[in-house]
């Protein structure tokens, strides 16, 4: 017969004990964050039916991206975002939520589109969203980023310092609206915008031009990627409050002390979905992973499940990626999570098991990390080699020498030295 | 436009915030048991290749149970348990893990069959494994029973008390061929005996009767319901091993003072699989629960991935499935975690947003759970609301006073008494 293949499939991760400590540990330490900044950590199913993931507008294009099956009538898939089940969630539980509702997940998402390199079909992303009902001040946007440079400041020593990149989005309606733009010409010059980092200079003026055949028109819109809103100061109503949404929402920033916060009218996060400020955090030190964490303001969360209106703000971070990513090229050391425990327990004769196991469980319930050799057929060095493997830091020897005094013998695995004490003495050297 | 359903799917389970944080509080204690032993908690990808998931032979059974579907020219599926994903990942890292290796997975597991009461299509899993080449001592398996017995009691005030009911596939092997059935008629009398809860006595008999037409060998079965392997010492040779492993095995369980644990020889856990000791967990005060953890030995991991033979020891605790039953039965009090924060910080005037939100920075950076009502426009009454609300012990006002004097004003929501003090004054009344 021939063997299966061992591999997980392509766009699959699978991490080695040590690397997914590594990664329990930053995310266990992110979720902190969120956790005590009040968020209700959700766990919302991974499949939902079709028509929840899904409009049947983007049907045809969505099929090709999204993993779907069918079981007898119904149609359903696995989410590729956060977004859809907790709208679904939150239209659904109105009466058992308080609003202003602070919601984290930290789930697998699912994209079944072909897998390339740093594009994953199984990954993880934690979001965070506060919502309201009928209104919300902005200055929940500014708590969200706080938090978010919180969740990063816990895990800088593995993806370094980061800086946040603050665009707006009713500054580029008010402004093609001050331009006279055509809902047509609004679009394609949205298009552009959102596309320009990857386009380039050259092409984004052919297409500016393009979409707009009028220099001043051009000349206006390309101002602001060199001198951000400066030329439109006093331009228009709907221009200046954006302008001062902008400003004051930046003051806050620097007043609660999130570092390296610019303003980047650049950042779009997209056609659909942003209604209001958003935002990108880049990793200073990573700058080809792009974004580490994005999101933004949206006016209608639930509107396909409720007739409520709730407003929010929310963000995801792409913890996976980024981790999957740095790992792969070297740049996570993950060498103090290869020792999955403190002590190994060795033990010399089948007779002394119980009372080897008895002072592995007072080990483990004092909160020491041990694993056991029970093998006790094979030789010691077999049993000693297990100890040095699993990188124990210290060997708890079981003999009958050990059972009859009612001691173990703690052995120092990287001195050599070792000492017969009662386990209690074990326990007060090593909880230490 | 007609409004989406926000149900989730029938058969997945979605909780409300005090609940989910019940939850993840249980399922945090059972994994921090068993990283304390040693074990090493995987992250496997759900998506399998289907021929990972299954093999050819029984393919058309496990279709219908499964989520399956196909990208490109790869059939693939979400999968259904923890262990054909353990046996292709330990089959490619043979030489990446040090055995015995320990290995833990709380996971996400998809049945497609229709949802039955009690039945999840999506539910979690809490598996460990011990596993050995070529050879592993069943002091392992008394290792996995103890390690489970401690995660239990970690959940003790949720789930009540346990009890350990034992088996032995060698025993009921070692029978049948002593009596001498033939190869059908073994594999007939254990269906009748692995089902045999299920079906009652006098259908039992029946079955029996058909299997074997023969009443001396009827009765020597149905005595080791009755008698256990009383009437079968000094039978065979391979009948007093297998009854000497039990013998052995039971001593060590009491030794290290596992509770309740008792000899159940109607205890099989299935037809595949299993070739050694077997037990389940039992919750006392819940039997309508059936098992809350089953597991054994197994000769053959991984097979179909590798000629190198892993033994292993395993089980799996139906953590979701009773968390969720015992909850809907409304047998779990979740109030204890119905507060999400500890305080809850109330901003009088947008001047003071910056201030009120580096005050919470400092009150959650000191591990101090603290929301924040930021719409400033609101009346002061809803701000109250939203503190009383959501439950906050404590709300934290503050205006321009709190502001100019640099303080803020502390309330016992309970008592309803307030003191104006320090942001470090409240970190150390409410840090006790």
């Amino acid at each position: 017969m021939d063997l299966k293949p061992t591999k997980p499939l392509s766009g699959f991760v699978e991490l080695l004990p040590a690397q997914q400590r590594c990664f329990d540990a930053c995310a266990g330490r992110m979720l902190n964050v969120l956790r005590t900044a009040g968020f209700s950590v959700l766990d919302l199913p991974a499949i939902e039916r079709a028509e929840v993931l899904t409009d049947k507008d983007n049907w045809d294009e969505i099929e090709t991206q999204m993993f779907l099956f069918q079981k007898g009538d119904t149609k359903m898939g696995l989410r590729y975002d956060g977004t859809v089940g907790l709208a679904r969630y939150v239209a659904g539980h109105l009466n058992d939520l308080v609003f202003p509702f602070r919601a984290a997940q930290f789930s697998k998402r699912y994209r079944g589109e072909r897998a390339q390199r740093g594009r994953y079909r199984e990954f993880y992303q934690m979001d965070l969203d506060i919502l309201g009902i009928n209104s919300l001040s902005t200055n929940y946007d500014a708590e969200i980023i706080a938090v978010i440079a919180r969740a990063l400041d816990t895990v800088r020593e593995f993806v370094g310092p980061y800086c946040v990149h603050v665009g707006s989005r009713p500054f580029w309606d008010a402004l093609f609206e001050y331009l006279g733009l055509s809902a047509a010409q609004k679009k394609d010059v949205f298009v552009l915008i959102d596309k320009k980092d990857k386009m380039g200079d050259a092409d984004f003026a052919e297409g500016l031009s393009d979409a707009l055949g009028d220099a001043a028109k051009e000349g206006k819109i390309k101002s602001v990627f060199s001198d951000g809103y400066a030329a439109f100061v006093g331009a228009s109503d709907a221009l200046d409050a954006a302008i001062a949404e902008i400003n004051t929402f930046m003051d806050t920033l620097h007043a609660i002390g999130v570092e390296n916060a610019t303003l980047d009218l650049s950042i779009t996060r997209g056609l659909a979905y942003y209604t209001g400020l958003v935002f990108e955090f880049k990793l200073t030190e990573h700058p080809e992973l792009g974004t580490a964490a994005g999101g933004g303001r949206y006016a209608d969360l639930a509107g396909k499940f409720s007739k409520t209106k709730i407003i929010g703000v929310g963000a995801a971070i792409g913890f996976s990626r980024i981790f999957w990513a740095l790992l792969e090229s070297g740049k996570i050391d993950v060498s103090r999570f290869s020792r999955p425990v403190t002590a190994a327990v060795l033990v010399m004769g089948n007779q002394n098991v119980a009372y080897a196991m008895r002072a592995a469980a007072d080990l483990r319930a004092a909160g020491i990390p041990t694993a056991m050799y029970l093998d006790t057929e094979k030789k010691f060095k077999n049993q000693v080699e297990f100890a040095d493997k699993i990188g124990a830091p210290f060997s708890i020897i079981v003999g009958d020498d050990e059972v009859s005094q009612n001691t173990v013998t703690l052995k120092d695995m990287e001195s050599g030295r070792q000492n017969q004490i009662s386990v209690a003495g074990v326990i007060e050297l090593l909880k230490k």
